[in-house]
């Protein structure tokens, strides 16, 4: 007999059929016992009479693995409107009794450490794993909404001879005898490639060496990247981010029973997402806080929460963009605004009150890339590489990056980016 | 006006259009000039007669980055059955002369080695790029055929606290002043997610220090991996290969440009894949070669290559399954063979003499992990997190990886594995 899904049982009412899972729950009423049987995909109720011949099921260790044949009956009070009755029960797998993580409660209790302490026990819970199908629909999405606009998906080393976005917070590596570094992000690589390709993506992990331990910050995590040439400015950036959002929601929306176990509000995504210069965005804040921002050259994150509440009030989005960051907090490779002396084609996008896109025009001449670099006091020589493309003509262009544990976060409501990390990384923590 | 790309041009053949790319090549012929225009997809033809106003396109050095606006022209004799007339140009970056990669011959004539010190330049090369499509849509094609079959995407971490396949040839990092390790493959992540999913599949990058430099290897390289639950044995995981490596056929082929350009002679993918047992296989090197094999534990390339032949002959197949390789070559977490002590339950797939994927099933009860560390004197507590997921419960399960640079060479005829990797990494190569 094929093995169903607990997904497919009610759709197999008045048959016996095969289920296979964990013993996820019991619970004994009078002489009936009621086990949930957890899957892949969702759970089952197994229905177990006193003279049912499953006696295993009264005694096995929860998360045990097994096979359950029975008798699938339609039941408005079992979860996914079906139960199988008169189970008969083969162990695959016996678990050890008292499993470190109580994944019985409708949400688990056990505080965060602990949870990442027992990450692969942890996530087993529907309501945990269902996150990560969130994080997998956002992928498929992102690509799904760049393939459609003629991107090509790229693949960069991770293993680099310096650091892409400045000397601190980068991880050294012992590289056959000699240092490399870990890429901070595939930044050069992918505006190298625009000379290839025009319009290119990448999808992998970036590592920060961030001292600090924030629910923000993870030491390796999941960049989505995107550079794109011919641009006008920023601007034709900042559509094809909201191209590529507008794909991830589609992914995510199609999910219905992770956004429902999850009770996710999905945002609202206008055709155009609500944006605000940087000098108005600090006046805003001034208004909102009291305190005294303007002349500050960056954003710090109560700011941001600042705009995301005003972007709900002022436009009822969820989405705001800041644009035109000073030039001096941006990277060596980021195009001025011909308009504003030490402004710049830059921006990022706020996603409920939190920076989740970085982005912008780059400069793309290599007698810009030699002036932006002498006069921040930095050695062209570890460049030599990435200079040379612009060397042999490259296109305005410019791209953005987006965090993708930072997006699923707040798209769950997750309160710390670690839970929308499968095994997060920090200072503190190199396992599991 | 709007920009049109190269490969548009035929469909506004009588009107005026506007193209951008990359200024390729130029013939003078006469009095007229013509100029072959690259862009992201393909490339033009701009034919600049005497009278025409675009004095730039005759002394503009190669690669210089332009827009022309003019003349769609039907013409047969023009690459894709247009060409521009009446050009008017505008210079967006002004290439410096004498590219250190000539870029204007049907082939690349560089070595490799200057090729992959101006990997940014050479890959603009129209046959180069065209490789990089074919991962890219073979990358899609994998993922698309796991999402097919209930997979769940998921991303694991690469920093590592040990070494996942053995201690030998692995990356150290100072992570936070303490060592850390570049993983090796997300093999142990993958299992304890199967927990979880069921199904799982990742696509990224892993890192191996590799002392030899060889035609195959790479210090860093793009594995596709997938691991499933609830399995019969390695021949369930198998059949997800063949699965596997259709969809990524499948997109391939859908890449026709890509194809004629590489002339790439797609493989047949019968619906079986041909396979042997290793000790029939050593039997069958024996009689090719007539090198003594028999009692070997595993296969030298000169071997798989005489076995890649033998499935042509015999099978007329390009793939080629050797399954049940002994168990002292296998890893750790390889399930033994039932029937036959000493052999597993263990395949590669070779396509074309090589292989490129290796996979099987693995052990999933935990006290048959603890045995086999015993076994081989590996120590437990390095692998904690990983083991917890054997004692609470795991279904039969195993899985398999597949290096893509293997697998892109192989298919479009590359004889080295750098040749089909962007910015390939080794013992002696860190940059571009």
């Amino acid at each position: 007999m094929e093995r169903i899904l607990t997904s497919e049982l009610a759709a197999y009412a008045g048959e016996r059929v095969r289920l296979a899972g964990w013993l996820q729950h019991r619970r004994e009423l009078g002489r009936v016992t009621f086990v949930v049987l957890r899957d892949g995909r969702g759970v089952a109720q197994v229905v177990l009479g006193e003279d049912d011949d499953a006696a295993e099921l009264r005694e096995l260790p929860l998360e045990s693995v097994i096979e359950v044949e029975g008798e699938a009956v339609a039941s408005a009070q079992a979860p996914g409107g079906a139960e199988l009755h008169a189970p008969r029960v083969r162990v695959l797998a016996r678990a050890e009794p008292e499993v470190p993580i109580d994944l019985r409660r409708p949400r688990l209790a056990e505080r965060l450490a602990l949870r990442l302490d027992h990450a692969a026990i942890a996530c087993r819970h529907e309501r945990e794993r269902a996150r990560f199908r969130v994080a997998s629909a956002s992928l498929a999405g992102f690509r799904a909404a760049l393939d459609g606009l003629g991107f090509t998906e790229i693949q960069t080393p991770k293993l680099v001879a310096s650091a892409t976005e400045g000397g601190a917070n980068v991880f050294e590596v012992d590289f056959f005898g000699r240092p490399a570094y870990l890429a901070q992000s595939p930044q050069l690589y992918k505006q190298m490639l625009v000379g290839v390709f025009e319009r290119v993506y990448e999808t992998g992990p970036v590592f920060r060496a961030e001292p600090h331990e924030t629910g923000r910050h993870l030491a390796e995590y999941v960049s989505l990247d995107a550079e794109l040439g011919f641009v006008e400015d920023h601007t034709t950036v900042m559509a094809v981010v909201r191209e590529a959002v507008a794909g991830m929601l589609e992914r995510v929306e199609a999910l219905s029973e992770a956004v429902g176990l999850l009770e996710i509000e999905l945002p609202e995504l206008p055709a155009e997402i609500p944006s605000v210069r940087f000098e108005e965005a600090q006046l805003l804040i001034e208004e909102d806080t009291g305190e005294r921002v303007v002349g500050e050259p960056d954003l710090a994150p109560a700011h941001e929460r600042s705009l995301g509440s005003w972007a709900g009030r002022e436009h009822g989005c969820d989405f705001l963009f800041v644009v035109g960051y000073p030039l001096e907090k941006r990277p060596f490779y980021t195009y001025p605004d011909p308009a504003r002396p030490g402004f710049s084609n830059s921006f990022d996008l706020l996603f409920r009150g939190m920076e989740i896109v970085t982005g912008g025009q780059r400069l793309h001449r290599y007698e810009d890339y030699r002036a932006a670099l002498a006069a921040r006091g930095l050695p062209e020589e570890p460049l030599t590489g990435y200079l040379e493309t612009f060397r042999y003509g490259m296109p305005p262009h410019g791209g953005f990056a987006l965090g993708l544990e930072r997006w699923v976060a707040l798209l769950t409501g997750a309160a710390n980016v670690r839970e929308a990390t499968l095994f997060p990384r920090d200072r503190g923590r190199l396992t599991p």
